[in-house]
């Protein structure tokens, strides 16, 4: 884990006076994405899983939808001044009969046509089409087992505990087994690099999955969830109105304040089973106390 | 408030069953930001101060240097299909002189030349040059008034209380006097909120202030402050590698974990005054127990 913990001299000060120490930072770093030559987009990402995180970022913004998609991903030759690769440019070949994406991709919905937002209802402005609509799965997840995924997720955060620095994804069955959790300095790299992950496995739509993050829920998390075909996204912190129009509108079963054996849901509460047994078995230990 | 919380239904689940409510969740809009005509960008925000949040964005993004740079803003008259105003689209004119920005400014640091991030160091390869350099601001704080200043954001968060979805960020004085305070969904919307409010008072370069934000200090904010002149910044949570490295090259105090009476600074503890002598009143009492 070389890369994803960075060693800084602190300055420690509380009521017991003032300490030096070495503190363990997450590493930050950019990752140049280029895809057929060109250069796409940069993102701040904690370095690792890059390949994942590439086929995550490419499919949540609609340039592919599956891993054929790809014909291949490699870190370029780019090298710093000291001559060592940086492994901060990562190059993906489209598939044949692929179209490369509009320059400005990155941010589809958020850089705009001539006409921009005005007259759309704000939805509209900003949604992209997915290939794989979670509308139509029939998978059911009990009350118990979203609860206890948060847990699941932290005890798997392995880098959050020396650092504190990290948001984490990850993707479980509906029993809430996980398949995938990865950590980021940025949210929405967390849950591309789980997506990724995902379509590389042949996974995409994640028909009957959960997928699970850490902190709130956005727009843009929502959408990735869509765009991946996930049908059922729980957050461990609050949603935004806006993720919430989108869940509805996309079939997606949205959870939020998924913590301390509780859970609001706000769409598609048709794919919790029967809340009213709901009883979970940790709700008074687990996490007591904890900051 | 309005426009800053949108009422959802919801459904919770708790051990005690499971009841229906109207919950209140933080809202969430796109704003698309024009200059001189163009459409520069799209960010994913909670309505409200959005001109300021036009002006801390133009500021941090290198376009504009001071108020007078900006001839207007005002909203567009956009409609949605019901005919009302959106209020999503603004429109700033520039001063005559001030050169309009690229197309992509809005990710300047992200987008990237033809040569990329190849051959640079990390650092080089996002950073953009500030005309407003923190490095010589002689301020001192003391390291009770840091420590003390969350609590003063946290009070003065009035969304957040009902909705737990908004970051929040604020200035404040050497001696801990709240200047402004902005919340958003987005960390990086409430510090440009912030910025652009200061830029509005004639108070940037904003020497002698303490950027107060809510969560972790990523690279990203680190520059926001360093481009606004913000000799120090002051983060609840973790901050990145890059985020430190960063405010060592540029001469910004960076403090991190600065919560329950205790704090770390990372790069330029000079400003901190002798934290030997430090003793935080409240450090017994204050959030003992919270989450």
């Amino acid at each position: 884990m070389g890369r994803l913990i960075a060693r800084r001299p602190v300055l420690r000060i509380g009521s017991g006076g003032a300490s030096r120490r070495v503190d363990a930072l997450a590493v930050e770093e950019p990752l140049e994405l280029r895809v057929d030559g060109r250069a796409l987009a940069v993102t701040m990402r904690t370095p690792g899983h890059d390949v994942e995180l590439a086929h995550g970022f490419l499919l949540t913004e609609g340039v592919i939808g599956s891993g054929a998609d790809v014909r291949d991903a490699r870190y370029c030759d780019s090298r710093d001044a000291a001559g060592r690769n940086t492994y901060n440019v990562l190059a993906v070949g489209l598939a044949a009969g692929v179209p490369a994406p509009d320059a400005g991709v990155e941010r589809n919905f958020y850089t705009t046509s001539s006409c921009g937002v005005c007259g759309k209802a704000s939805l509209d402005a900003v949604r992209l089409r997915s290939r794989h609509s979670p509308a139509d799965d029939p998978v059911r997840v009990a009350p118990e087992v979203l609860a206890a995924l948060p847990d699941v997720l932290r005890d798997q955060q392995r880098v959050f505990d020396r650092t504190g620095g990290l948001h984490a994804a990850g993707l479980f069955t509906a029993e809430g087994a996980p398949l995938v959790v990865r950590e980021d300095v940025g949210r929405h790299n967390a849950v591309d690099k789980v997506l990724g992950w995902a379509l590389l496995q042949g996974r995409v739509p994640a028909r009957g999955n959960v997928l699970v993050v850490s902190g709130r829920a956005s727009f843009e998390l929502a959408q990735k969830a869509v765009m991946a075909g996930v049908p059922v996204l729980a957050a461990v912190s609050a949603p935004s109105s806006l993720a919430a129009d989108l869940a509805e509108e996309c079939g997606l079963t949205l959870a939020g304040f998924v913590r301390e054996g509780r859970l609001n849901v706000y769409t598609h509460g048709a794919r919790i089973t029967d809340p009213r047994h709901f009883a979970h078995p940790a709700s008074t230990s687990h996490k007591a106390g904890a900051v």
